[in-house]
C-alpha cells in the first residue's frame, strides 16, 4: 500500500507542477508562495467533488473523475472571465483507490491541467472510506475586468454558449446502463465537460454585463445571475439551443427541453449583453456557439415564453443539494 | 430542512465576510476577487476536515469541529511565517447536520475566523452522508521572506515552540471517556488549538532558516524538515518540553516523551536557527515560549539522545494516514 509521501511523489509526478516566477513555492511545503504580477486580481474558487454525490466508482471511469473535478472547478474562473493559473488538490481516498484507480485518476487530472493551463501549487492527502476530491483554483484578470453575476440590466440580451442539456442527457443515459452501452459522444460533455475560458475571457473584455456558468441548470442559475442582478428575465423556448435526442432516449421518455432547463452540469456560460451590441455578435467564439435567449426585464419575475406563445413563470428546477 | 441557499446566507451571516479594498468581491459569486498589494507574495494552503478521520461527531462538539478545522489550516500559513488573509470553505453535510449542528459549527468557526483575522471569501456548499470540510487559507507575507522547510544547515539550533503531547493527551483521553469526564484544560489543546501566528511571523523576519508545524508529530516533522534540507539531526530529549500528566494518565500507562515525540496536532513551530541566535534567543515570544531541543547535523540521520545519554535513531512514528 502506498504511504502519504509516495502519492504526493505520484501526484507531483504526473501532474503539471513546476516552479516559475509566478510560482516561488510550489507542493512539498507548508503552503504555496505565488508572486502577483502587477496590475492584475486574483480570482479564486474551491469546488468539492464527492463519491456517490457527484460521481459513482462502479460508473463512472477514473480518469472521467480526475478530469471534471478540475474542469467544473475551472469552470467557475470562466464564468469571471479569468486566466487559470494554479491549483491546490485536497485529496481523501480510501486504500483501495490509491493503485490503479488513482493512475488513471491522475491522467484524466493531468490532461485537464494542460489543458486549462493550471500549474499544482500545493494540496493535502488523507485517507477515508469514500472518494473526496476538493479543488482550489487561482486565477488572475486584469484590474476591475471580472464580470459578476450582479451587473444585468432590464433590456440587457440573455445568451448562452454551446448546447444545453447535453451532461444530463448523458447523466440518464448512464445511470441506466453504465458507460459501455453507449455511443461515448452522447456521454461526452457528461464526463468532460469543457470550461469556457476563452469565451470568458472574450466576454470580460468589456463586453458581457453579468455571467454565470450552467452548473446547476439554466433555470436555477438565471435564477443566481437574476436574484444578484435585482432584475426579472424572459425566455424564448423555441431559442434555447437543446440537446439533440438519439432515438434511445426518445424512447425512455427525455424531453430535450427539460433537458435544457433543468439539466446541469453543462458548465456552458449564460451571461447577458447591452442590446446594442446584438448586431455586432459573432455567431460563435473559437468555435463554441453563442445564442440569444431572451431578455433581462425590470420586473422581477423569470417568464418562458413556449413555443406555441404562451407565457408562464419558469420555476428553479435544476441542481439543489438539499432537496429530498 | 436548510436550502443550500439558506445554509450560504447563515455562514455569510455568522463569519466575518465583508468586502474591502482587498476583498473586491466576496461570497456569493462564482469565485472571489482579491486585489494583492504591491510588494508582497501570496501563501496558499489547503486542507481537509472530515469526519471518522479528524473528528468524530459523537465525541467532537461542533464548535470545537469548526474552530480546529479552520486552526489546523491557518497553522501551515504560520509555518511559513504569513499573515493570514482570507478563507474559502468547502462543505459537504449530512441533513442532519444544516441545523443546531451547523450554528455550533458556525459559531467555531467564526471564534478562530476574528482570533487569526480571517475574512470568508467564497465556498462550496453540497450534501453529503459524513461531514466533509475543506479550508483553503490565503495569506500574505513580504516578497522573500517565507521561511521554507528546506533552509536548515549543519549546526543550527532545532527549537520548538510550546509544550509538546498536549493534543494527543487530550485525544488519548477523550478516546477513553468522552469530553464531559475530563477538567477542560486537559482536553483543550486538542479541541481548540492555538497556530502561532505571531511567532511565525517574528521567526520570518530574517530569523529562521527553516520551519515547519508539528501537524503529525515532532518524529516525522522533524524528518520532513531534515529530509526537504537534506541535513540530519540530533535531538537530546531531556529537553524536550512535554506535556505534564495528570494521575489519571499516568495510570493508563501514557509516557510523556512517547506523547512529546509522536503525538501530532499539537500546531506548535519546529524551527531551525544559525548557531549564534542562541545568545539572543528569548524563552518566549508574545507568551509562546521557545525550546532549544537539539541541533541539525551535516549526516543524514536523526538522533535521539535519551535522559541517560545513550544515543538511538529516532524513527517517525507520527501521523501517517495510510498506515494500517
Amino acid at each position: 500500500m502506498a504511504s502519504e509521501k509516495q502519492l504526493i511523489a505520484r501526484t507531483g509526478g504526473k501532474l503539471p507542477s513546476r516552479t516559475s516566477a509566478g510560482l516561488r513555492v510550489g507542493i512539498g511545503d507548508d503552503a504555496a508562495v505565488v508572486r502577483p504580477k502587477e496590475g492584475v486580481e486574483w480570482v479564486l474558487t474551491t469546488d468539492a467533488f464527492l463519491e456517490n454525490v457527484h460521481f459513482l466508482s462502479r460508473v463512472h471511469p477514473p480518469e472521467a473523475v480526475g478530469y471534471k473535478a478540475l474542469a467544473r472547478a475551472t469552470s467557475d474562473l470562466a464564468a469571471m472571465g479569468a486566466r487559470p493559473l494554479y491549483f491546490l488538490l485536497s485529496l481523501a481516498l480510501p486504500t483501495g483507490c490509491t493503485g490503479k484507480w488513482y493512475d488513471g485518476f491522475l491522467e484524466g487530472m493531468a490532461r485537464a491541467a494542460r489543458t486549462f493551463g493550471l500549474t499544482l501549487a500545493g494540496g493535502d492527502t488523507t485517507r477515508s472510506t469514500l472518494a473526496a476530491v476538493n479543488l482550489t483554483i487561482i486565477g488572475e484578470i486584469d484590474r476591475g475586468q471580472a464580470v459578476l453575476r450582479s451587473g444585468a440590466r432590464p433590456g440587457n440580451l440573455i445568451c448562452v454558449s454551446g448546447t444545453l442539456g447535453e451532461a444530463e442527457l448523458g447523466l440518464q443515459l448512464l445511470q441506466r446502463r453504465g458507460p459501455k452501452k453507449w455511443k461515448k459522444e452522447l456521454l461526452r460533455k457528461h464526463l468532460y465537460p469543457e470550461p469556457r475560458l476563452h469565451l470568458g475571457q472574450w466576454l470580460a473584455k468589456g463586453r458581457a454585463t453579468a455571467m454565470i456558468d450552467t452548473s446547476d441548470g439554466l433555470s436555477t442559475d438565471l435564477r443566481h445571475l437574476c436574484e444578484s442582478s435585482g432584475v426579472g428575465a424572459k425566455l424564448w423556448a423555441a431559442k434555447i439551443p437543446k440537446v439533440a435526442l438519439p432515438s434511445e432516449a426518445q424512447k425512455i421518455g427525455l424531453d430535450p427541453l427539460r433537458l435544457a432547463l433543468d439539466g446541469g452540469d453543462d458548465y456552458e456560460l449564460l451571461f447577458t449583453l447591452p442590446k446594442r451590441m446584438q448586431r455586432h455578435l459573432p455567431s460563435a467564439v473559437r468555435g463554441v456557439p453563442i445564442t440569444v435567449i431572451g431578455e433581462i426585464t425590470r420586473e422581477k419575475r423569470i417568464l418562458l415564453v413556449d413555443e406555441a406563445g404562451r407565457t408562464r413563470t419558469l420555476l428553479a428546477r435544476g441542481w439543489e443539494p438539499f432537496r429530498e
